[in-house]
């Protein structure tokens, strides 16, 4: 395909048009990311979540400002719920907030999550995949690191950062779904803010239960409006990364190979599912529920023998 | 089955046990939901959804205070995203919070959202089958409403329920993925905070742009540890309640049991998909997609032809 070529030459539009088109689900993105598929692979890919108003955009684009000035290329993938009510407007803050956004060297795109169960995983994945194989040296994706689909996004990350605030206090809803496990290293952002010290021992002292044999992962104090702590927190990327033996890096990578088959196997099972299902046929079925002709248990195993046949 | 028969008699340890069931994938769990299926719809089906910190569990307890003291049953299903680093800890202060735990009238029943993509929906939806075809008046969903996950959930009540705060200032984050267009009432919970008026008039001013010939919801102020404000909320969701038409009572119907077959049917599609695909055979489709002998997408196409023809 005249796209996939022009992609994997590093074209930023080519790569723009190819994002849309995994993100629309047109008939040709399969074949696009099958061709481009085998150039994957080679960027640093670090997922960065956070709760609501944690600070993580701003470090974001304090992270990209160090990674160009190092002359390297970096793609951002924001994955941005954003509601209809505010969601233009969050998009086209996020990107005049960018700094970088003019910069050739930074391509950012956000992703909403509007769609159907578990779409989000897959379509960030695909796009992960171009970006690498459009040669960008690092993929930062960052997300809300609340709901489940949220985390599941992270997965498909080699290095996981988590950003916490001192003024979440003594919330323990942030501590949610498995990240706590899944973060290589931990930002304490907002560390100017009272309670800093506070939620730094608290940090530590939830660590200490990581048990043994697992290595402990950093926390890093941040300050991002000013910068403070940036540097530090790139540099503990840097030392995470070279650190990892050939083992564990062949381990990350099967992780996230495997995260990524299992998001693309339930995206198209859900296609089909959508495929064998339109509208009308669909409201006939809740019609027949809700007159309680058939439970909806039995219907739905008869509905996947039928797909399953077809 | 007699597990079933105790239920549909209103036995509590029947339903704790049924729904250890459903919440374990009990082989017996389906031929359960389908017996007690044609009871069930009987109970108001509220959401509750806001964010970490916003008080939910609080305004909860008060709304479970004035059901039980109009002498009606109650369900509480509280969906706790919680990590297992927090988890046992978060759900024990939880109940232990629940003033009305030892009330006979009241059942509560704490969800985690561990587990595959898209099951989380579907445990729930059949926890509230099991909670209606027990007898319970009310059901109370309540759900950290950031999540793509979450937002789902909600949409098996009947009327929705949105917390905000004042002290989410400015952080758009909160308004997200849909919660703002489903919401039936929005609650405006640590009202005595400065930044309440604000806040209330910035809503307002959304709310605004939410179209002609839509029910603006209401905006009720809360102060949750002091009760202010809950007597009404409680009468709005009653108003609420008592004012919907026939046609708009079928229709919310409708659109439950809608979304109640898409989460049995995406939750049987991804059970299918992990008995397709048992650990190790799942490992060595990795591995050949790791040596980049074959590309996911083809290969997700196989496995999705296999399980179809199986």
């Amino acid at each position: 395909m005249k796209i996939a070529q022009e992609l994997l030459r590093g074209d930023k539009r080519a790569l723009a048009r190819a994002i849309t088109l995994v993100e629309n689900h047109h008939p040709k993105s399969q074949e696009l990311l099958q061709e481009v598929f085998p150039r994957s692979g080679g960027s640093f890919v670090v997922g960065i979540t956070g709760s609501p108003g944690s600070g993580k955009s701003t470090l974001v684009d304090g992270l990209a400002a160090l990674i160009t000035r190092s002359d390297r290329d970096l793609g951002i993938v924001a994955v941005d719920p954003s509601s209809p009510f505010t969601g233009g407007a969050v998009l086209g803050d996020r990107i005049r907030m960018m700094q970088h956004s003019s910069d050739p060297r930074v391509f950012i795109r956000s992703m909403a999550t509007r769609g159907h169960l578990g779409g989000l995983a897959k379509a960030t994945g695909d796009v992960i995949v171009l970006l690498e194989a459009a040669g960008k040296d690092f993929v930062l994706v960052e997300t809300v690191g609340v709901g489940q689909d949220e985390v599941e996004v992270v997965r498909l990350a080699e290095l996981i950062l988590v950003i916490l605030t001192p003024d979440v206090g003594d919330d323990v809803q942030v501590f949610k779904a498995g990240i706590m496990e899944i973060a290589d290293i931990f930002v304490l952002n907002k560390a100017d803010s009272p309670g800093s010290d506070a939620m730094e021992r608290r940090l530590n002292a939830l660590l200490e239960l990581g048990g043994e044999g697992t290595i402990r992962p950093p926390v890093i104090k941040t300050v991002a409006p000013t910068g403070e702590g940036i540097e530090a927190l790139w540099e503990a990327i840097q030392d995470r990364r070279s650190s990892q033996s050939q083992g564990e890096i062949e381990q990350r990578q099967r992780r996230r190979i495997g995260w990524m088959l299992r998001t693309i196997l339930h995206g198209k099972m859900t296609e089909r599912l959508t495929a064998a299902l339109p509208e009308a046929k669909f409201e006939a079925l809740v019609d027949r529920i809700c007159q309680r002709e058939i439970d909806p248990y039995t219907l739905a195993d008869q509905v996947l023998g039928e797909i399953g046949e077809a």
